[in-house]
């Protein structure tokens, strides 16, 4: 063979991508929020792309780990976690994130969604000099397509006047009816069969009266409720029981594996998570206490697509199941998520993809959800294709921020509304 | 790419290689084992090789899966997992198998030693068609070698007269000096640097003196007693208490997690296992237990190479340890062994091979231990070459077998020097 698998050269691009104003327990989504897109170019000029948070603290460790990749192959990811990122252990952990989205921030999740964007990006590029895809090179796929869910949010009509902002097309919800109608318009437009609502938004009754109009006009599919911890252990065990039956799985209604140990012994309602268990470090408090029934595996907090592999065999031997988180994520992740679903047995329940709120992307072609399902690619890679254009533009947009968007708040976002507002102390209900 | 990954031809060859008379506490190794050769040739002539048990119990479905393969890519090893190879439950569940040296029999155990053949060859043949070595498509190796400890066992001079056999060079080994002289005679012929005594051979104080004269001849060195379940609890609590401070771990003192559990309360000896966990279903109820503090992993048991690093995840995710346990095998188990070794980077002890004990192989080159080491070969799939002459050989007498060597009884070769010899019930001190 005369491929030549060494790492050429590394590119880190953040960017900032619209994002509209959705509702979550702790405050808003910013009108742009940061990516960061790694391509890995080999010495044959393939490059391989990967996608991950683009906040400061991740932009820093992602450039150490870029200086130190040139002269490395793109088969040797095992070796990427050994990489020293000179994460700083006290700055990370002193960061006031213990109530943020995804559970208590480490210096360790922190180096894993870095490594991740690598870890991809060295895969896709494998896959293209190989002539492979991607799943192919993770044993291969289980299924052709990968099933997500409708991912509804409370959502205002727009950003708050004055706020720079992209329009967007998805109206208010910040009812029942407003969400069953978001729903509606989601299956309408990707044929999705199972239903996701952020809540911790309003008090639980709201949102109880919420799933039970989803239920009521989908009946039959699978639904789940993610307050991302807002409630007290009493309040989730009352949540649990007035919509027993009704849910697939609760996700995180409380905050630790004490508290979701707590209610998981009062409730049958499976409880989900990608807040207590958000590490491998953290799996054994909560399977063996058994806190959780489904984890949401996420590639970017696991460390990539071959982590994530390790993942579900652990939640295997367990017996608990596997499901899919998602943040804001463009094409890039959406692909790699697919990709490694695809590879995944006992991957039973619809991911979750906020990919249908992202109106930006940075792909020559969007990705398509048919049924609720992401086809597998079997072309070579992640079998998608880097849009220069568009990746200049919201790279533009990042260089031109002072600064006030480079790191998701939504906390901040909500103040720009309600200036008032200070990030709620948990369990808000 | 103008490969061609399809599967074009499987063989599957049975053959009986020499071993010499070494003791165990079902009985004596037979003079010939069965192993069981796999081919997985591409329809572009590329051939991968695999090897597992040769038993007539795990030819049968190994045959009905060599059925199904044709038409299929060498690339799709996840697929391998969900093929029906029609193994009959009630067959195998029914053999008294439970004292045996590998733990409870089960369907799906036999059904997963089968498959790592499979799953091996397949890599291998991945390997070659890409120009990739195995630990390359399994993200890479994490060290240029692989260590290996002294498999010690005692031994009789030969097998017992008038059995056909072939002569060994070894001598006996059946007292402390014997097994220290053997110990000495495997460190300077392949310079290892740790020891493991096979033992529920002798009574223990037996086995601790034979260990304690390990521990004066080779101060420092981490040592090792695995007496393949044969003691009761009390019995595993006072060999742990006297060789404390002396040994590595303990291997299998006690039969069952449960009864492991009982030894692991009692001692601070580590306790490893490649018995009780030895499938995925095995897992949740040791580790919960805190049975094992190391396991034993093994890509026959396991069903292959991916899976092998899945067990290390899960072991890393639950703070055992982890080293490797061997059967009887040849070359091309033992580079299929080197190859995932190399990229599990909490692989912290020395792994077992009987390597040294088979004077025969199937390989054109024996693969060689340097230092007590295996190298990493970075030459395609495994880097092993069939010798097929030599495979030609061990199948004839395989085909000229009356039937009686075809299926592995340590107790019946046993029987052949004593007649009254029967499976000992366990425990047996």
């Amino acid at each position: 063979m005369t491929r030549d698998l060494t790492i050429a050269e590394v590119r880190l691009t953040p960017i900032l991508v619209a994002d509209p104003p959705l509702l979550n327990t702790q405050g808003v989504h910013q009108p742009y929020t940061p990516r960061l897109i790694v391509e890995i170019v080999t010495a044959d000029g393939i490059t391989g792309l990967g996608e991950t948070y683009g906040d400061t603290k991740y932009l820093e460790p992602a450039r150490t780990l870029a200086g130190r990749l040139t002269g490395r192959s793109v088969m040797d990811v095992n070796g990427l976690f050994g990489i020293d990122l000179a994460v700083d252990p006290s700055r990370v952990e002193g960061e006031a994130d213990a109530g943020g989205l995804r559970g208590v921030q480490t210096a360790d999740k922190l180096r894993l969604s870095v490594l991740s964007a690598f870890e991809v990006a060295c895969l896709d590029a494998q896959g293209k000099a190989l002539g492979l895809p991607v799943h192919a090179l993770l044993g291969g796929k289980v299924r052709d397509a990968v099933e997500y869910s409708a991912y509804l949010f409370y959502k205002w009509d727009g950003h708050p006047a004055g706020v720079p902002a992209e329009p967007d097309e998805w109206g208010a919800a910040l009812d029942p009816a407003g969400v069953v109608a978001q729903a509606r318009r989601l299956q309408e437009r990707h044929g999705f069969g199972s239903f996701k609502l952020k809540g911790g938004v309003f008090p639980p009754d709201e949102e109880i009266a919420a799933v039970r109009a989803l239920a009521a006009a989908f009946p039959g599919h699978p639904l789940r409720l993610d307050p991302n911890g807002a409630w007290s252990v009493p309040t989730s065990l009352k949540v649990a029981k007035e919509l027993a039956g009704v849910l697939e799985y609760l996700e995180d209604p409380a905050l630790g594996t004490p508290a979701m140990a707590e209610v998981a012994a009062g409730t049958d309602v499976p409880l989900a998570t990608n807040m207590c268990v958000t590490t491998f470090g953290e799996i054994a408090e909560a399977f063996t206490k058994d806190a959780v029934q489904v984890v949401l595996s996420d590639h970017h907090y696991w460390g990539g697509l071959r982590n994530t592999q390790h993942l579900a065999a652990i939640c295997a031997a367990f017996g608990v199941g596997v499901s899919m988180h998602s943040n804001t994520h463009l094409g890039i992740s959406l692909a790699a998520m697919t990709q490694v679903a695809a590879t995944v047995p006992n991957l039973h329940h619809a991911c979750d993809s906020h990919y249908p709120w992202q109106s930006e992307d940075i792909l020559t072609e969007r990705l398509a959800f048919t049924d609720g399902r992401v086809a597998v690619s079997d072309a070579p890679g992640l079998g998608v294709e880097l849009d220069r254009d568009e990746l200049a533009r919201l790279h533009r947009r990042w260089t031109e921020d002072d600064g006030a968007l480079r790191d998701r708040d939504d906390a901040a976002a909500m103040r720009t509304a309600r200036p008032d507002w200070r990030t709620p102390a948990m369990p808000r209900w």
